[in-house]
């Protein structure tokens, strides 16, 4: 890995939903605050289990988010992302240890807004900050939108309880109580 | 329902998480920005369907989170809500109708933070807004992270794979592959 001295003008960073809502002025500046980073190909972007906060936007090449295989299982391959991806996002506002590797498959760049890069972005640019948080919410909650119907399509189908006899319907009433408590809850 | 003139010493309103961080002023600062309204009990406080874009708190009384039921079928309650809860916030930042009704149990108060009071705090008090919108973000980030768990695990189980006779491989893997696009894509 090595920082490299990519220009703004490389990257069509206002093409990113993070950045959704802000001027070409207002983009710059977050990127000027960003760090800007190198990996050859099959390099560690982020390690699972570990902590290195922050929001990072891949701007050219191609990385896969992978987790370690568990009791001898293979590492199973997530996702795969190309230029424009956001990562990291999630661990970032849970404030735990990145949930799954992140590694090159190609040459790739990628631009990081650390935690205290964004703190001093509220303080000196809040009407930026709260844009990218907009967006980040936003994406959020279509996700959990979609999350919720697939497990609902899944648990409704009627290929779980007529194999089960019955059993379907006991996993329907988990997940019912379980999104019951999820939406209930904001302390966790 | 009927706007009501609750004055912040009533609430308990530092104990929510969507006010975490906040100095006591500047709670007040987003409660002056509110709408306070009273609803009696069995009222409808949000409708399934319907645009109501605000993020809504409440602060007495207890509300059913209630999905209409589909082809005849009954309707069904996804959760309850007590004092402190937070609702609203997914359909204001996807920007579309809500998905479920919100109806009060008892007589209930809450307090309605509406798209354009949250514009004005950005604009007018822009480190309250950051605030605000990286503790929804956080709240999103955790009922994701906790949402995914709880498939996964679903879908580990051996019940599903052994009573499908590998049916349940198959369901990972769609799940593998919906995950992947959910992780990879921000524009929905």
């Amino acid at each position: 890995m090595s920082t490299t001295t990519a220009t703004i003008e490389d990257l069509e960073f206002n093409s990113t939903p993070l950045m959704r809502g802000l001027s070409e002025d207002q983009i710059e500046e977050v990127f000027n605050r960003m760090e800007h980073l190198c990996y050859e190909s099959d390099s560690l972007i982020l390690t699972q289990g570990e902590a290195n906060p922050g929001i990072w936007l891949l701007s050219s090449g191609c990385a896969e988010v992978v987790r370690d295989g568990i009791g001898g299982n293979p590492e199973r391959v997530l996702a795969l992302l190309g230029p424009g991806s956001v990562f990291g996002e999630m661990s970032f506002f849970r404030k735990t240890p990145h949930t799954a590797n992140v590694r090159s498959v190609q040459q790739s760049t990628v631009h990081k807004l650390s935690w205290s890069a964004l703190e001093e972005l509220k303080k000196d640019a809040g009407e930026i900050a709260v844009v990218l948080l907009a967006n980040i919410v936003t994406v959020a909650a279509e996700r959990l939108h979609l999350m919720d119907n697939w497990v609902c399509r899944l648990l409704e189908s009627n290929e779980v309880p007529s194999s089960q006899g019955g059993g379907g319907d006991g996993r329907f009433e988990e997940w019912h109580e379980f999104r019951a408590k999820l939406y209930r809850e904001w302390d966790f």
